[in-house]
């Protein structure tokens, strides 16, 4: 039976499939008889689910953070789908599968692969191609890559958002350097393909839940980046010790100030360029993530209030968005 | 006679030219003999020259600040140039060309003012188009855009600065265009384009000296270009009202925070990337011309220290050098 | 029939007015019988209201936000009025009248205006004269600065508390003028009474609920009233220029810092002083209302914690405030 | 003789006064006779002097630092008068008279002081009434309140500027004070009044130089007033506890905030108010006074740059300036 | 009968002893018999209350804030032990004992108390000596002392936290000491000592909570504990001037910056050192409390979110854990 | 012949010997005869001396930054010591000996390395024990730790600073251990002696000058000192991960804050300390070299102003100091 979302199930079908629990509380029914309230989930939506028997079992056995198969029917409360429990269990670990409960990229994730590997094919320095050879075709690496988000709460907080980021990060570089002379081609280009690869160590997800890890929160995905990049150029012969450098520093200083966390500003045109384009594609991504998530109830044209920003942020009228993207679309 | 600049001039030459006096001191000659020496300039140097005759009429007559045609014979001192000054006159302002007395862009201004109008001429707004073509079709503002420098002291600091600010601006704007989906194309091109025409009445020359006009200081390019374009605007019919809003956003919020003078920050995302580009492109251009001018003479691959930016800036080796733009220049 | 305010609501009184909708919910009682349960509001307060009959209609047309007209009977439940609703029907907006649902000053508006228009009369610069003149003396201009408030959040914020705001400022800066040499008093307070005009289209009220405007969001009062002024300077002959620029410099630069939301600082004396009273206005009118509303109900002598001024707010006792004011009312 | 002062020495006089000594080189001439040069001083302005003989004892027992009495002819030299010394010796501490070499408030200090009495005799708080007399009837207070500059480099930088500040914050506190209801009259002030007594303590002169104090340096303005008020409270019979404390929250907060160095913030109307005008007064002061002296020789309309402040100030035109201040000669 | 603390409350008891009310809710059972629920609290925990009779007076009588002597006999709610209350009076101010309703520390008061007497006496300066034992021998500071927490908010909220940290940050400066060179022992131990004594006024309880006082919000602990000091420094002879500004220094400058209230900022090795000092332990002991009490219910390895620091903070496994402290206990 | 330092050269001597040359100019005698005035440098000063022969070929191989061979009569010139030069060459680099131009430690470097060597003996960590024996008894590593400096410009600045600074640290932090319960001995200990040691490859010398290597500049001493850890660490079997991850920890954050360069501030008590230690023996170092060589030489109690720390120092009279040290002297 094919699974079906949260926010495709129907009033009156019979489901079997798997969800994350995210509360679970006791209740009381009017005649006083007692039943569990489960508030279910996966990554369209939540759903509130009620049960009725085996609640000593499911008290004992079943906690939020827990992911469970659940055998249920479909009814309708106050307009609202709701799920009638027949039963329900604990699934095992290998039983999950993260990515019905986490909101994915929608981008192509194969496209965005070949074309960092493309772009790394088409340096002309060898160290470094042989440098991202290594990271682009290790495929534990790669697995990770492709899954890892990047960042947990502002911009590209899903699977695949880290490839995203980076893929749209390189695309952009490529376009400005050919504005400006004495750009080094191969440097800004591995650079901005591995400014961020600490976070795949940086960020993980447990009980469905996206955080950073330990790794994560005390030495943060700049150490742990730049490790990753000296640990490959280590088991490479003859790297040569200032591009090994500069390629680290590239890392080292992508957050632009110190403030920002990185323990070094940029001090060559390629970090400084590294720095702006990743800070800008993670600022466009959040503003256009909010402007489609967060538009404001009560006020047209504008976003309830962004915390981070600390703004409110304008949403134009569809007849005026007509002309957005058309030239991508017209002929020419 | 066509005009040798400084840093042509070799000695036991005689010229007839124009220079900026920067200094003017009363000296003696071993035997007690006075003399006026003067420190005189054009935009490739300085040289010396002494002037032994007319002292009293050239000491009333001749401050710093002035331009003079000299009248010489070029000498050596202490193995450099030096000029033997026979006569000296102050020019009429109509007779200064401010061209031979500061820097210029390298790029070709026309062929920069052609890809502005281009770019204008393929927005499919009819009112967009409309308003840049009022900007790029005004000779006067043609004029002054051409001339003006981008800043005072950190970037682009040379006749033609401005435009070449504004169109690396537009093109990057315009790389990033097709990263993204749901931008107005128009909208961000029509604001990169007019982001800083402000500053054709912020900064000025007098005397030789770029510096901020009093209108720069007390009003600054952020309003006074909002100005220019609300002008204009109003010169056009039916501008929608909307599209005004957000067009002056884009150049109200451009600096991107308020510490930075802006006073309001972007709340759509052509704010948001024109702040961005023209941040970035600015910075660059800083970087790029510290690098070029100030490499510390006591310490290989490094610049000296650059005060506003608080650090050091690494130089490559020219061999590794070699591989910048080797991208552009490749057959493919 | 007079309207009552929330406020003078009595148990036992039958009434039909109009009220703010600011909630609406779906109850039961405990029969099981649905009622809907509505928060309304006038400018003095809050009473709860439940409908009985005609329920679908109501659920129907009337949202929050909504202005209404109300036919009910004030009963008693807990202790508090209640309104026992008959009926109820959306009012048209022309039928709106925003006095009932909105603070207002407690001062003489035709008192304030007229001191105002006194003090243009008495400079002596015609120039300035003329454009305080035009202001003053147009209708629309007049009745929208006598209905602002100053601020959404902080201080003033009640219809006529820009009107109140700005006649305080020009008040102190009057007293102030007398104590330094070499003030220009006209420009002062032509500075003091056009500092804020551009809060007229910053702030509006929509629904009943003060907010920012989308040209108050996206431009700011900062550059919207320089513009004004510019439009109504340009309208007059022969403006001296220089006159112009000091007095848009007073706008511009009278939140005093750049943080602060000024894109250029005082340069000037009277923009100085500007900046200087119309901030300890503001800062005295937020803290004597803080201290009015907000005293803490279990800490003699303090307000609660007021979470913008970061700190709480010393409350003197009666007696010791018997002095206070006492030099104003005292016979000399 | 009556002092000349350096401002009014002419070529052909002979002289015999005090200066202080603020520099001493040992020279030689053509010849090669030795002399000393000494850079004289007093408050209006230098003088270079030349000492022929003596010279060993003159080495020995004069420093810069010194005052001395001087014994003199006055030459010309490349235009600007010179003091040919024939006699000088240094002068007793008690033989200097302070004012001759420090600039002085030009205002009238026995009327300012006057004002202080008359207003601190209008309370009607029998308190604070005798505590202000407590202070202003001691005549050691007085005699060093009446010297004492209001700060060491921005503002009121002249014997008599602490007055002169204290008795502006008065007036304009005064005239503040009738625009609000709700002001603790006598409160306020008596805070403006005292607020910056400390700083008799905090800045004093020694050789002729104005500078902190080791209690300055140490303890600071702030500190060193509230002991001085708690003091003379302590002295007084009953003061009440609460309008002590009050009173010392003034002093104690009348920075306006912590990175300003005071320890607390503003929590009454009164100290609030004290804050804003004592800060709006010293800038007032310091940018008339950098008006005055720091016109920028190359720009007309600007003064030089002003490090603190960060900006060049803006002056007006003679002619425009003719309209300042007419209101206050106007007949009314 | 001895008082059983909420946390020893066992079901099936019969009580009689005192307890702070937090909160009074009148309540209906199903039965529509109506109830008062209160929430009673001692320094050990809160549990719930219902009284079922005398409820008018006691509506009347008893309010939250309000210390009462309760009446009651354990019963059991939802498997938590409940209050079932048969009588309640208002305590006099008197019958209180704050002890039993705030938790103290856990340390030796005595031990503490003692050591500081012991570090006093071994001073060798006789004025210093003579000034500590002025306070330490002085039994209304030493109550007030022992009894004062440190802090209201972060580290060592707790009767004695004031002794515990003052102590604490001796021993520390003692071991320190003896690194350094050219250390005024005398002089740093003394500043030790006294640097927070102006907490005791600073801090007190009202009701059973602790707050800030009157004078701690107007005034502050460094403006009052600099005022104790000179207080009893006036009272002893011949302190040396130079002596008491040093020691003054030390409790105006010991929180390091303006920013965080110190009007000065060390100027002295003895000032600095009790600044980083205090700093340093009072952020240990808000980590370690912070540690021990709010470890993350969900993450192993991590306390939840601290807002004040502004992140969360490492927890080591017990097994890891076992190292610890193994140092003290070791036979050496 | 053993070497004189600049410092103990008395006028009459003849000596070879090495020097730093800090400058070079051509000069002439009042007959016009040229001659090379160098300014010549060791560690304890700097001398002029003058060539008159050989000039030629000292011009063009001579430059500032080399070390030189001279032979000289020491002569004297207004009353101070010059070198009249006889002959000069260039050295050979491996002829230089550094100590003798750069500042060195006064402490015993031996018994400090003998320090840090037992207290990684002492560690009960089996783990901790091993690294920082691979450290202590690596000769390389030994080496140019016993060399290092601690810093380019504020504290420490000479050979043996990072050594001096290190075991300083580790002393205070041995002795804070004992005054918490629950710190982990062995790892705050092994974070002390290692928190820094990234400085042995981020500072070196380069003719005789201390300044930030390549290395040092685009990563800094916290990256290069976390990778030196790793490094080692991996050469070790079994080193468990959580370990490394606290240790690195301690290293990454012990500088506190992002804006003072850490990538991660301290979530852990040693990390705390660690950071708290050093950054306070840094300052007390920094302000103990201040107060011993600059004194402000015309006010007697003060340095001169500290441009980094933003104030000046207090210095305690002679006999005020006679208290200080005494506790270590003195018998108990």
């Amino acid at each position: 039976m094919e699974r079906l979302f949260v926010c495709d199930l129907r009033v009156g079908a019979t489901i079997t499939q798997h969800f994350l629990v995210k509360g679970k509380h006791q209740r009381q029914k009017k005649t006083g008889e007692p039943f569990l309230a489960f508030l279910l989930a996966d990554r369209t939506g939540e759903i509130t689910g009620n049960l009725w028997e085996g609640l000593e079992e499911a008290e004992r056995t079943i906690q939020p953070g827990d992911f469970v198969r659940v055998r249920a029917f479909v009814t309708s409360y106050q307009g609202s789908p709701q799920l009638n429990i027949q039963g329900m269990q604990r699934l095992k670990p290998e039983e999950v599968e993260t990515e019905e409960f986490l909101a994915s990229t929608c981008k192509d994730v194969e496209e965005m692969m070949g074309y960092l590997r493309r772009t790394a094919g088409s340096l002309k320095d060898p160290n470094l191609r042989a440098l991202l050879k290594n990271f682009l075709e290790d495929e534990a690496f790669v697995t990770a890559f492709k899954r890892s988000p990047a960042a947990k709460g502002l911009h590209h907080v899903f699977l695949g958002g880290l490839l995203e980021h980076t893929s749209s990060v390189v695309r952009i570089c490529e376009g400005i350097l050919t504005q400006y002379e004495g750009i080094h081609r191969d440097l800004l280009l591995a650079g901005a393909i591995l400014h961020d690869v600490g976070k795949i160590e940086e960020l993980g997800f447990e009980k469905g839940v996206l955080d950073y890890t330990d790794r994560g929160r005390l030495l943060g995905h700049i150490v742990i980046g730049s490790e990753m990049v000296r640990e490959r150029i280590r088991s490479l012969a003859n790297f040569p010790p200032r591009l090994e450098l500069e390629l680290l520093h590239i890392l080292i200083s992508h957050h632009g100030e110190h403030a920002w966390g990185s323990p070094k500003r940029p001090k060559t045109i390629e970090a400084l360029l590294v720095h702006y384009v990743e800070d800008l594609d993670a600022k466009v991504a959040a503003f256009q993530d909010f402007m489609r998530h967060s538009p404001d109830p009560f006020r047209l044209h504008w976003t309830s209030y962004h915390k981070v920003f600390e703004r409110y942020l304008y949403l134009r009228d569809a007849e005026e968005q007509s002309l957005e993207g058309s030239e991508k679309d017209a002929p020419r």
